[in-house]
C-alpha cells in the first residue's frame, strides 16, 4: 500500500526547490521520521560545542568572573531580543527565562493589575492544561472569576468579552487540534471590551509568522524547546508590549528584575521595560544552549518556514485521507490555511498503541488524550518526502494490525 | 610581611590530616585561591562528561523518548532527594527546580495560606534583597502586613512573633555578615506564636549541617550553585515538611505539579507531597549538571565539612587580625562557632577596589555594598594553607596600595 504517485512526485519536486533544504544539515537527526519537534526540537549541531565552552572554559576557568566577562548576566535580555525577532516584538520587549508556567503566572497577574475593578479572567478550555491551572490560581489570588470558553465556537468568545473582562488568555495555536487563532482580531475584540490579552505562543513561535506588535498584543509567553529547538526544558520567554513597560507590575519580584540588582537595595524598584520579567539567577547552561540553537534562526525567513509548513501538512493530510480513512482514522486539522498551525492530529480509538508501534518503526509522533495521534511538522528539518514515508509506515501499522501487540498498550510516564 | 610561623605550621598540620583533602582532585580549580565558592562553586570534573552524554546521546539521539528512557521526567524529585540528604529532610520532601526567588514566592504563599486570618509576614531586613522583594510582593497579593525585623537584635524577633504572625521567613545564614541563626529555636518561637516558618538555606546547604526535620521547619528553599557546586544558575530547591504535604497549596500550579500531569485533566489536583512544588518543564541540561555535581556529596560526611569550615575561617580570622588591622581592616564574623556560617567579611572603606586588585592576583572574593569584602570557604576544595596564602596577598595589596590604580575603581555589571 502506498500513496498515489502524484503525491510522491509533488513531494520530490518540492524538496528539489526547498529554500530551507540545507538547514537540515545543521541538526543531529536520528534515523526515521521525527514528527515530534512540536514537543522537543532536534539537537542543533552548534549546541554541544557551545556548551562545552561554557562549562569547561566559562565556568571551569572563569568562575564567578564569567557573569561579566562571558556575558552570563545579559543572556536573558540578549536571548530575549533574538526571540523577539521571531515573534514580531521590538528589542527590549522580550525576556528569556523560567518556564512557560512561571512566565504565564507572572504576566497574568501583571495584566490583571492593569484592570483593577474588573472581575473576569477568561481562559481557553482547550488550552494546554498548565494554562488553565495557572489561570485558576491567578483568579483565586486576585479574587477574579475564572471563565472558561471554547474559542472554536464562533460566538463563545463574543459572549464573554464584556465590560467585566479584566484579562483574556488564549493559546495562539491549540495544542491538540492545531487551530490557529486570529491574534489581531481576538486582541481587538478584547480591547474593545476594555480588557487586556496574554497570548501563549508555545505552538506558534518558530512555527509560523507571529506579529505581536501588529496585533497590539499586551503580553505573551512562549516555549523554546519546541519549534525553536532550545533543548529539553529550555527557558521560556515573556513579552510585554512597550505601552505597558513602565506600568506593568509582575508579582515575581526577584532580584534580577530590579532596576539596579547589584546595588542590593532594600526596596524593590522594577527595571525598565521587559527586563522586569527577569526573576532569579538564570540557568546559564540551559540558556546558553538555547542561545546557540537560535543561531540557525538568524538565517531563516519565517515566510519560507510558513510556506513549507503548509506544504508539509497539506501533503500529510492528503496522503492520510487517501490511505488511512479505510482504517477508521479521522484527520483533525483546520482545512483553511489561515486557521492551521504546524501540526496535524489523527483520531483513532486505539491511538495510544498505534503511536507506540509507530515509534518503534522510527516514526515519532505523540499521543494526546483521549484518542489523538499528534504529528508536528518542523520545516527546518523535515523533507516533503519524509512526510509520505511516515504515512506509508502508518498505513502499514494499521493494515498489519501490528499495534495490537500487548507491549504497545503499556503506558509510560510521559506519553 | 607574612603571618606568624605558628599559623603556617598549624595550617600545614591540618592539611596533612584533612579527611576531605582528596576531594579537591574532583574539581577543576584555576590557579590562585578561590574564595567565592559561596557565589559560584567550582566545576566538578564529573559534570562535562555527563552534559556531553545528555546533549549528544539523550537529546540528540533519544529526543522526546528520553523523558522516559533517560529519566528526565523524574529528575526534579531524584535530585530533590539527593539534596534532602544534605539538609536533614526525608525522601519525597524536596523538589529541585526553578530559581530561589520562584521557590520562595511559591512556598511563602503556601505558608501564608495555612494561617488564614493572621495578618503579618515577617522578613529579615538583612536578608538577601530578593527575599525581601518577594516577601513584599506576597504580602501585597495576600493583603498581609510586611514586617521587617533585624534578627541580630536579641529582642527584635521576640517583639514581632505574636498572635498576628502568619509567616516568618529568614535566611539561615546572613549573606553579608555570615551570622548563622538557630533554626530550631527560632522555629519554635514562631510556632509558639502560632505562625509557620520558611527558611532560606542559600548560604547553609552544603556549607554546614542543616536539620530541617530536627528543627521542625515548615518550608525551606535554597540554592545549589554556591556550596553544592551545581553550576551557574543551577536549579534551586524547595522543601515542604511532611506535616503539610497534603494541605499545602502553592500558587504556581504548573502542569508538572499535578497529581497526574499526563492525563491533562482540566482541573488542577496537586501531586502528593513536595512533588506539588514542581511547576513547569524542568531545564534538563542545568538539572543534569546539578545531578552530576551532587555525586561528590555522596562521599562526604557533613560533620567533616563543618569542622574544616570552622578551622578555615578561624585561620583566616586570626591571620587577618594579625596582618590586616594595621591597614584599617575590620574583621566581620561571629566569634562563636555556633553562630558562624562558612564565610568571613572584611570591612574597609575602599573594599571595592581592594577586591578588584585581589582578583587580579588570583585571590577571588566578592564585594558587597557598601564596604564589605566577602570571602567564602568551601571545605571540599580549599586547603588550609590556601587561606594563609590569600591573607598574604591581601596584606601585600594593602601595604603596597596596589588597589589605588584607577582601573580597580571601575564598576562592572556584576560585582
Amino acid at each position: 500500500m502506498a500513496e498515489p504517485t502524484d503525491l510522491r512526485a509533488r513531494a520530490e519536486q518540492l524538496d528539489r526547490v526547498d529554500p530551507l533544504a540545507d538547514l537540515r544539515q545543521r541538526f543531529v537527526l536520528p534515523p526515521g521520521v521525527y514528527l515530534d519537534g512540536n514537543s522537543l526540537g532536534p539537537l542543533p549541531r552548534a549546541v554541544p560545542d557551545r556548551l562545552e565552552r561554557v562549562v569547561r572554559h566559562e565556568w571551569g576557568q572563569g568562575l564567578i568572573g564569567s557573569w561579566n566577562s562571558a556575558g552570563w548576566f545579559t543572556l536573558p535580555l540578549r536571548v530575549g531580543d533574538r526571540i523577539a525577532r521571531r515573534v514580531g516584538a521590538p528589542p527590549g520587549s522580550v525576556v528569556a527565562g523560567d518556564s512557560t508556567s512561571v512566565q504565564l503566572f507572572n504576566t497574568l497577574v501583571a495584566a490583571a493589575r492593569l484592570r483593577p475593578g474588573r472581575r473576569t479572567l477568561v481562559s481557553d478550555v482547550a488550552n494546554f492544561p498548565t494554562d488553565g491551572y495557572v489561570a485558576g490560581s491567578v483568579a483565586r489570588l486576585l479574587g477574579l472569576d475564572l471563565v472558561l470558553v471554547d474559542p472554536s465556537e464562533p460566538l463563545a468568545l463574543a459572549r464573554v468579552l464584556d465590560g467585566h473582562l479584566a484579562v483574556l488568555t488564549l493559546s495562539h495555536v491549540d495544542y491538540r487540534t492545531g487551530v490557529l487563532h486570529d491574534m489581531a482580531a481576538v486582541t481587538a475584540a478584547a480591547h474593545a471590551a476594555g480588557g487586556v490579552v496574554v497570548w501563549d505562543l508555545a505552538h506558534s513561535a518558530g512555527a509560523l509568522p507571529v506579529d505581536l506588535m501588529g496585533a497590539e498584543a499586551d503580553f505573551a509567553v512562549g516555549c523554546t524547546y519546541k519549534y525553536l529547538d532550545g533543548g529539553p526544558g529550555s527557558p521560556a520567554f515573556g513579552f510585554v508590549h512597550p505601552r505597558w513597560h513602565d506600568v506593568a507590575e509582575p508579582p515575581l519580584t526577584g532580584w534580577l528584575g530590579h532596576a539596579t540588582p547589584f546595588a542590593l537595595e532594600p526596596e524593590y524598584r522594577p527595571a525598565e521595560g521587559a527586563a522586569r520579567l527577569r526573576v532569579g539567577t538564570p540557568p546559564v547552561l540551559s540558556m546558553a544552549a538555547l542561545d546557540a540553537a537560535l543561531d540557525v534562526w538568524d538565517e531563516v525567513d519565517i515566510a519560507d518556514v510558513r510556506a513549507k509548513s503548509l506544504a508539509l501538512t497539506d501533503l500529510f493530510v492528503e496522503a492520510c485521507q487517501g490511505l488511512l480513512e479505510p482504517f477508521g482514522v479521522q484527520v483533525v486539522v483546520p482545512r483553511e490555511h489561515a486557521r492551521r498551525g504546524s501540526q496535524v492530529c489523527l483520531r483513532h480509538p486505539d491511538a495510544y498503541p498505534v503511536v507506540q508501534a509507530l515509534v518503534e518503526r522510527g516514526v515519532v509522533g505523540d499521543f494526546r488524550e483521549p484518542d489523538l495521534m499528534r504529528f508536528g511538522f518542523t520545516p527546518l528539518t523535515l523533507r516533503h518526502a519524509d512526510v509520505l514515508d511516515a504515512v506509508d509506515v502508518l498505513a502499514d501499522v494499521l493494515a498489519s494490525q501490528a499495534w495490537r501487540e500487548p507491549r504497545f498498550a503499556r503506558r509510560a510516564a510521559v506519553t
